[in-house]
């Protein structure tokens, strides 16, 4: 039967194991496929440096318009990440009737309607299983085994990199700079860290989630997001004694046609699996209206779960699951009536960290203002000074019940405003 | 565009959260569908009886002929469960060129290689998500998202009911007996349990899954398997101590070509999610050799769940993604080339509780056993007797390095023949 012909646009980390995997096991990947997946040509900006795999000589190139103008290449796999040229080199893949499969969360968070849109109109496919949680099958999950839901929630540890970090923070007690060392040493965070520790790769994936799930089309970085450079060892502490351990949380839920989109670090109570995920791992807690509650946890990155989430994407062009499936979604005109909610309407309960000097009256001015926001206490804790922390900040920590963003950040401004306050007040969501 | 013609036999519990989805949301899932999905008759043994939905009279019926007569049946959804009829029905079914769809884990992992067979001789599909692991999209997780990849392992909590009532053991130390009772009394147990606390319901799934990952052909029968009716607190506070937690696992792993698989009461480190698994909820870890580890979790039965799995493979019936999947699956001629174990070589680390008598010598005689067996003791714990206990079994607790099931059965027979020992030793699993 007639190959799969496949271009590799890139040879990094990932692109290696997709390599790795086409050519040391054809056999079972035609077996799957139902005919070969023929990896015609590998293109990278260098063919002299040194890479993860062998890559045969005569597949190998510099030049992208080969890829284009070879009649056998029927889909281009993109990894070469980033915006540009990533974006141009898909766009210029579907002119040339080529499919496109992915694992670029950055394009298609900020440049989806047009590369959906284009991919409808060339009659071509664009497949992006590996672009979110790296080796777990969530896209398709989400496209085909929960197709009879609408999920009405996720709530989910999108980057291992950060899990890693305050995996290490919280068990043993690192603080975050020494952690995000040892995760750069152990290759899980790059040398420059922002992408990762800022959030912005979590609310990328979360922005690609809200299209499959909610028909919305949001840009990542639209998205409300905080990272995980402040969480500092006291709140590690004081989450833990309340029974809770801090994981950074994409969450998207749905209530009366509106979602709510945000990333943040947040309470997870420690029995809910995600608190358990340990080091690099991704989990994604799924809500759906008929079937509840799903999970699904794996490795959400790394070179060979995301060669497998790859390829199966390539096993789904073959076979002519792809083709279903970008059909039946529609990504390209995504609207299904689902509006966004601002960010000070997200709902949630809070922890609150007020930095307070010691002094009569400030529990009482603290306590008025949330109470002012109708906002209410559901614990509070204040531990006695010892003698020589005199004239230093208390910590007053608070637990909310339910309220909404807008409520506490007027609220800690404020609290933050008071004269009895000696730094700024932290808060954070508490995951229910 | 024409309609996918749907037929239910048998409307119980998961029938009628099948007729209220269908009929309830049917406008979505037409759009997911790409075409309506009609529910033309619901088939039963007595129309008079009350059920969980309304089902409209002009398609409710006794009769399957007018089923199997109806040419705008396209599908047959069998939720009639057990042997027969459901065996011939299905096969009925295949005669009449209708595709079946089924949630009946017993009649596949009994009469697969006949159902399967018959299917494909027909030109029809036989889709059956819904047979294990309730809404958890676990078939199709292991048919596509993860088709790169040969499957190597899985362990798993296949059946909610010995869930919960292990976990109720283990949480709050009811005797099995009380927990029965009250997993009968929420619903979550039949009034006869027999299928599920013996391990059977896990045996059959694993069966499917065998088929499914392995290729192998086995009837849930012949797997080895032990149920939970004999876990004692004793050994659960034991387990405890060790920092493990018991529960009923359906294990499956490769190793040179041929697989073990195995249902077994097991001690999981209580770290391991599978762990924390509370009450009804199935989890699958799923071992590739591509992509590492994976699990997937969910409720693993229920109205609404099962429902869930059934109707998305309703939706990939209409869409065209079960012929794909079906066809590229050849699950009617499954022979990958690996064998079966025989149990008596299956490995593991095990748990042992030899109750002995306090006697000089009685220690040496069940260690000298184990060592003769070539089993090596990595903990091994027996307490003080106090003395208003003079006379009675002291428990001598030992957990295993790895070792062979064949060994440990040898071993403890020899030890059970010992004058010393008052009562059956006890062996479960450690999972790894």
């Amino acid at each position: 039967m007639k190959p799969l012909g496949v271009a590799l646009l890139g040879c990094g980390v990932v692109g290696s194991g997709v390599v790795r995997l086409l050519l040391e096991h054809a056999d079972r990947l035609q077996r799957r496929a139902g005919r070969p997946l023929e990896l015609r040509h590998v293109i990278v900006r260098d063919t002299e440096k040194e890479r993860l795999v062998k890559v045969p000589e005569h597949i190998q190139g510099t030049d992208f318009q080969t890829v284009l103008e070879d009649p056998k290449v029927d889909v281009v796999v993109e990894l070469i990440g980033c915006l540009e040229p990533a974006r141009s080199h898909i766009l210029n893949c579907f002119a040339h009737r080529k499919h496109v499969v992915t694992a670029n969360k950055a394009v298609l968070a900020t440049h989806g309607d047009e590369l959906f849109s284009a991919a409808h109109e060339a009659g071509c496919i664009l497949a992006f299983e590996a672009s979110v949680a790296g080796g777990i099958p969530l896209v398709q999950a989400l496209s085909q085994g929960l197709a009879a839901n609408q999920v009405t929630a996720i709530k989910a540890i999108l980057n291992g990199t950060t899990n890693f970090i305050l995996t290490a923070m919280s068990d043993r007690q690192l603080s975050y700079d020494d952690a995000l060392l040892e995760a750069q040493r152990l290759g899980y965070a790059e040398a420059d860290p922002t992408l990762d520790v800022s959030g912005m790769d979590s609310a990328q994936k979360l922005a690609v989630l809200a299209r499959l799930c909610f028909g919305v089309s949001i840009q990542g970085d639209a998205i409300e997001r905080r990272g995980i450079q402040n969480i500092e060892q006291v709140d590690i502490q004081y989450a833990r004694v309340m029974g809770y351990v801090i994981k950074l949380i994409a969450e998207a839920w749905m209530s009366d046609h509106r979602v709510a989109l945000h990333v943040e670090p947040t309470l997870v109570n420690r029995f809910d699996p995600l608190a358990q995920m340990p080091g690099p791992y991704n989990a994604i807690e799924v809500v759906g209206d008929i079937v509840k509650d799903t999970l699904l946890c794996g490795p959400g990155a790394g070179q060979m779960p995301t060669a497998s989430a790859v390829v199966s994407d390539l096993i789904d062009l073959a076979l002519g699951h792809a083709a279903i499936t970008f059909n039946s979604m529609k990504l390209w005109s995504p609207d299904r009536g689902i509006g966004l909610l601002s960010p000070s309407e997200i709902q949630s309960r809070f922890y609150l960290r007020v930095n307070a000097e010691e002094q009569p009256g400030s529990l009482a001015q603290v306590t008025g203002i949330l109470g002012k926001e109708r906002i209410s206490v559901a614990s509070i804790v204040q531990h006695e000074q010892l003698s020589t922390q005199r004239g230093l900040a208390v910590p007053i920590v608070i637990s909310t019940h339910t309220t909404n963003l807008g409520s506490i950040r007027k609220a800690l401004e404020a609290i933050n405003e008071l004269s009895c306050c000696m730094a700024p007040s932290i808060y954070l969501p508490i995951a229910e």
